[in-house]
């Protein structure tokens, strides 16, 4: 019997001291007597320098993307990567790569190559310093949502993604057979997280949702990360919206504080978000019709072309890459959605544009047992499935509503990214299950 | 256009001060010219008083499961629960529930009631405060493994649930229509956390696994929720257990500091986990075998029977409620399982086994392109469908391994249940689709 007893945290490379560092091999350049061998490591890239006669004589084993460990002492450079550099003593070979070319240069600055190719060879591509800053950026994003709502009394949970029926409706459900009855995979986890809310008052979840829709465009994903969050005891949907920017601003104050190394690389700005604008649906769909000469085909929704339209107005007239467009119509807002007592043709719901394009949906939701049930009956549904959702409902539940985030989607603009994929690891398409 | 701008914090109530709090009628004690109302909030219960000729008339619209506000002066009163009270003064209703009589009596310490029946009326059952306080100790147990592993250099991924074919192969895999290409529901990121390895070093993702096995078991779910980690540059497998040890001491940490009321409510007490015990698996096979006249039906895995004389070995003798397995049989690994140089019938992977219950397996994974192929080869599989997988050891991989903890397990085990079903919110299962 052995004992394991945890971890050490590492302790951070002086400089002037011997240090082993290990890595996998992002470029050797042989200068003659003089060898520069790039470490690709998880904090970013670190220089070994190799001088001398027999330089080369530690280097016959080694070829790019080996990973290996190299000694030495920690040196001052400021013309290195991260200012540092280790004047090499000793190399050692970990593991060897075959040897065979790499499919895609990750070690230039830019992968200047389609995305098809980027995506195919998923698993190199990534190991290219912009690619993967993206990423991590990503985590950032997550977190920040994670750590903004456990601070705000948010419990998060876990609702399943294999279920009878779907939260939504409609034709766009993964269908399967489990164990012998039909299944769906979950677009939303909009039922639960209301349950839920009965329960804990406010929860999040960020997990994956999945989605059968027939859209090859650079902004749909069959399966992406949703962030969801659900709140009980609003006074007004105006609530949800504040929750929102009051997560952004946590977040983007998170990636300035951990994640400048990969703004640096990326050479992002970040937007600002002290105060994003709010305005109706109406009458912005109105607006920018009018200022910009558009033609208005549908009075229901937002087209893409007028989610970017709005955008261009709220950076020229505001001064903002985010607004709130508020009060959908009725008609194009699921059952659940709360209308606006003043006029029910719209609902007391919103949609977050960034960059032009919508990036979140979201409001208040019916609370009321018999106005549900009357909703329902309205829209020529039936209540088959939803009886435990009701059941909620019928022994009491707070006024409430929440919202949805596109991970992905938040990433792609932030990153200013044109095709959602850049910023998906392993994107789902209608003509993508692999890598 | 109005301007949204974020969320400030809310402030403690404090002793002395007239307050407005919300909640949910959890139960209304009537004593004639006193009346408590206790209502239920995601901080706990708080107890309201009213008392005086005109008690009942504040009354005469509130019922069970409403949800209200009440407003009055916050007290002192020991007890009460929480050790304060509000004496009210004005209640005003949220949200009317049915008055139908709660399926489930929700307001009792316990619910003394069948599995059965809690799952059945899920979202009601939910809200009993012992139920919800386990779900509240799962949050944490996440959130300890998460923030344990960003401190640690790990980077978050998320990997796809829908893919061309499993990692581990076998029959135990959903199917489903992808588009008209068959898909299949991920088993295990195993294959997307290793070439991620080769892009970050350390990765770690908290996600749905799916697996269609046919058991009905306590112990079993078709849908579990995986803490998955992987990680490069490692000597041994035994710094992957290193690792577990150290998430485990953190997570109880965590619980300790910032779950203490849920701790209470369970009346848990938090195992010990300042070192954890590790031992071959043939050589405590044997010794449980004889130390409980155990006999030995399959010399190449353990029955669930044997898990439990282990952990009660391991209590006995060395006092903990932890113990790792380590060297499990060859045969009964997956392909891409390192063996063990100094005897290849073994694997240098590992279970930890909670009270009787293996929550984790984990191991060190062969790093090396044409070792995987060769192993591939001698099992009988084919590459197809594994040239991503393949690509990334062709282009190098440090040496690495990993592990998978089943959070609905752990969790189980933490807060002494008997059954899986129990720790998990809404669970899947080969007759339960539903709620």
């Amino acid at each position: 019997m052995e004992l394991v007893t945890g971890v050490k945290m590492e302790k951070p490379m002086e400089i002037g001291t011997e240090v082993q560092v290990r890595g996998s091999v992002y470029a050797l350049r042989d200068m003659g007597n003089l060898i520069f061998l790039i470490l690709r490591r998880r904090e970013g890239l670190l220089q070994g320098v190799i001088s001398g006669e027999g330089a080369k004589s530690y280097l016959k084993d080694v070829g790019e993307a080996d990973t290996i460990e190299i000694s030495g002492i920690l040196s001052e450079n400021e013309k290195a990567p991260g200012g540092v550099e280790v004047i090499v003593d000793g190399v050692n070979v970990l593991s060897k790569a075959t040897g065979e070319m790499l499919p895609l240069p990750i070690s230039k600055w830019r992968l200047q190559t389609s995305l098809e190719a980027k995506l195919n060879y998923r698993a190199i591509a990534l190991r290219n310093l912009r690619e993967r800053a993206k990423f991590k950026l990503q985590e950032g994003l997550v977190r920040g949502f994670r750590d903004y709502l456990y601070a705000h009394g948010f419990t998060e949970i876990h609702t399943p993604k294999l279920a009878a029926r779907g939260a939504e409706g409609g034709a766009n459900m993964f269908r399967l057979d489990y164990f012998h009855k039909p299944a769906v995979l979950s677009q939303s986890p909009q039922f639960y997280k209301q349950m839920m809310v009965g329960v804990y008052d406010r929860v999040f979840e960020t997990a994956p949702a999945f989605r059968a829709e027939k859209h090859n465009t650079k902004r749909h994903l069959n399966e992406y990360i949703s962030l969801d969050l659900e709140m009980g005891y609003i006074d007004s949907f105006t609530e949800i919206m504040e929750m929102e920017t009051g997560y952004l601003q946590a977040a983007f104050a998170l990636l300035k504080a951990e994640y400048q190394k990969e703004l640096r690389i990326l050479d992002l700005e970040l937007p600002k978000v002290e105060a994003i604008p709010a305005v109706r649906f109406s009458e912005i769909k109105e607006l920018v019709a009018r200022e910009y000469g558009h033609k208005i085909k549908n009075p229901f929704d937002l087209e893409p072309e007028e989610e970017v339209l709005i955008s261009r107005y709220a950076k020229e007239k505001w001064g903002t890459d985010f607004v709130f467009v508020t009060h959908y119509p009725t008609k194009k807002r699921p059952f659940y959605a709360m209308e606006d007592p003043e006029d029910r043709n719209y609902t007391l719901s919103f949609d977050l544009l960034f960059r032009g394009m919508e990036i979140t949906t979201g409001g208040q939701r019916i609370h009321d047992y018999h106005e549900l049930l009357e909703k329902i009956a309205s829209r020529g549904m039936t209540t088959e499935g939803m009886e435990q959702y009701l059941m909620a409902f019928k022994h009491g539940m707070p006024p409430h509503g929440g919202l949805g985030i596109g991970l992905e989607r938040l990433t792609m603009k932030l990153c200013q990214e044109e095709n959602v994929r850049e910023t998906t690891l392993f994107p789902r398409d209608m003509s993508r299950l692999e890598p």
